[in-house]
């Protein structure tokens, strides 16, 4: 157990947002709010899986939708509690914990909202080691754990409680509710037990990626080269480096779709990569063929300050460089690729890992 | 307290069916469900509303989305007792009665189905003593009383729980879930006390419903004149005579929406007659000027049999009496109007009592 203020929050978001590969929501919004919530309530116990007791309960506290939409709509710490004890009321008895559903910008930084004003600790884990954009994308999937009783809330009072025969039907119930609540809502679910968790989730993740933001900040006082810094500590590789050519995005169905061009620059002149997006980045195509593809991540970082750029903050003209970075290891198995592979996406390609095209930190 | 039994039952459907106003479902699946739950599970105890004590608990059973849906996907019994218990364990109570939500070929039966298999009283009333379109439109609305918490499931086992602001609130929430759900589902909502009720609920619907329906089979049966038997017992107005001239029907929003076209038979020859529907008729415009609205009820009968025809039976040349029937009083009041009135439904017209323009059982 470690206790967490404003301080490590500042390097959590900043990680979190190199492993929610563009999308994951908008770190400042997750940030201001857990701080935000340290501060008036104190800090927030951050515990390792191997901590908590297997009978204890735990569950998910997120933000659901489109985050371009977020961007708009800032929410207070209050609806992601109201959602959380929803759910705590239909169960019938309370949380102990919380944790991740993702590591990205906003949902990294959610939960300790909910830790800090409850006074609950958090579990350092998370669902996927990255952000994905449906609910079902989590290593509980996998394990035949439900994301149900699920609770949905919005910032005008209404909740409902979903109950799904499977969590590909509780992603799109939630997500058309999701839609009603004004494209953005505050979800908690996926109680599951210590027991399960310790199974079933990715451990050690907001460790992680504290310590990719930590080496981001520091890269800087250091003066090393930030992008070899973040490839060091992500094990990614980089696929690309150029200047945003083209960005097209639109929010279709409760998400934020769209692709991002990059036209070359240095070794990479002449050449053009396309960046598919969900909320987060699907597949890296360079001239036509794609390179890298999910599970693993593709991040976007500031060719000058190795700072990630979330899908909603690329520009055209901003020099970028595109890392690919190897994902969990369980999303690289047969029923990994099934809920997350690029079939699923609608890609017809086999997934080929990260480092068999590109060596680690360097061009393939 | 008297029993119904399947004979019962077939009255109910005919009659309901009337004051459903073309929507409401169609009777004869309704009619089927509740006399097989009667069948299997013995007679429906009916209970008017001032039998019921003041603190026991009644919530409606009812059957959400697009009726042209309904008909091509028949729900069987055990789904809609899956909402309703799904409301009771989220109260954390059992339910001493259920109740109607609207009169209407299949809201107006479906209460029997979870009367007859959970051996508990259904109460003779409804929340409109006709049928509308979307769930807020209750009497019990006009007196504070919430629909949620509201239980919504479907055929496949996906169940959820919702909690809204406001009636209108759980009506969108709800919407979304059934077009998820394959754009029907069964729904157990306005969970209220005894003492409600009395209130707030159009009481005596039931009762009349199966008057209606014996007083078309007797019709038949005594050679009278079933179109001024049918206005006779609902103390309506023939507005016009017709065949079908043309029927435009599209599923939108979770709706059944369009507009029929009468061509003029007999007095009205030369003229032509248009509703317009959302599930339920709205209004009637005559040769393009309005002549019935909502509140009150639009109802197309069979010119020889005067069954009523629901908008999903409308086919080209039939020829039927179009009649309008006076809502009830509460609808006539600014609360009542301000629900369910013409311009609710985005028609600019003032609301005009169908008495008022149609003398009752004859003409303008």
């Amino acid at each position: 157990m470690r206790l967490i203020g404003p301080e490590n929050i500042e390097d959590i978001a900043l990680g979190a947002a190199v492993l929610g590969t563009g999308g994951g929501g908008d770190p400042y919004i997750g940030k201001l709010m857990a701080i935000q919530s340290i501060r008036e309530f104190g800090p927030v116990r951050l515990v390792e899986p191997d901590e908590i007791p297997d009978d204890s309960m735990v569950a998910h506290s997120a933000m659901m939708g489109a985050p371009t939409v977020m961007v708009e709509k800032l929410p207070n710490g209050r609806e992601i509690v109201n959602a959380f004890r929803a759910l705590e009321a239909y169960l019938g008895r309370t949380l102990d914990y919380t944790t991740s559903a993702e590591a990205g910008g906003l949902n990294s930084t959610m939960p300790f909202t909910v830790a800090a004003r409850l006074g609950i600790p958090m579990v350092d884990a998370d669902g996927m080691g990255r952000a994905f954009p449906e609910l079902q994308m989590v290593t509980p999937t996998m394990y035949g754990i439900a994301a149900t009783p699920m609770a949905i809330a919005d910032d005008k009072g209404n909740s409902a409680i979903i109950n799904a025969v499977s969590n590909r039907w509780t992603e799109t119930m939630a997500r058309t509710v999701t839609i009603d609540m004004g494209s953005t809502a505050l979800i908690a679910l996926y109680p599951m037990t210590g027991r399960q968790l310790k199974e079933a989730m990715v451990p050690g993740t907001l460790s992680k990626a504290e310590a990719i933001g930590r080496a981001i900040r520091e890269a800087k006082v250091r003066h090393r080269d930030p992008i070899e810094t973040v490839a060091e500590v992500t094990g990614g590789a980089v696929v690309f480096h150029g200047k945003v050519a083209d960005v097209q995005r639109r929010t279709e169905g409760g998400f934020a779709r769209g692709e991002a061009t990059f036209a070359g620059t240095g070794d990479d002149e002449g050449s053009r990569l396309t960046l598919q997006f969900q909320n987060e980045n699907l597949v890296a195509a360079r001239d036509g063929e794609i390179v890298v593809s999910v599970p693993d991540l593709i991040t976007v970082l500031d060719a000058e300050t190795g700072h990630p750029i979330t899908t909603e903050g690329l520009r055209y003209g901003f020099r970028v460089v595109v890392l690919g970075i190897p994902c969990y290891e369980k999303w690289r198995t047969p029923a990994g690729l099934a809920l997350v592979g690029p079939r699923y996406f609608g890609y017809d390609v086999d997934y080929v890992p990260v480092e068999q095209r590109f060596a680690r930190g360097g061009r393939p």
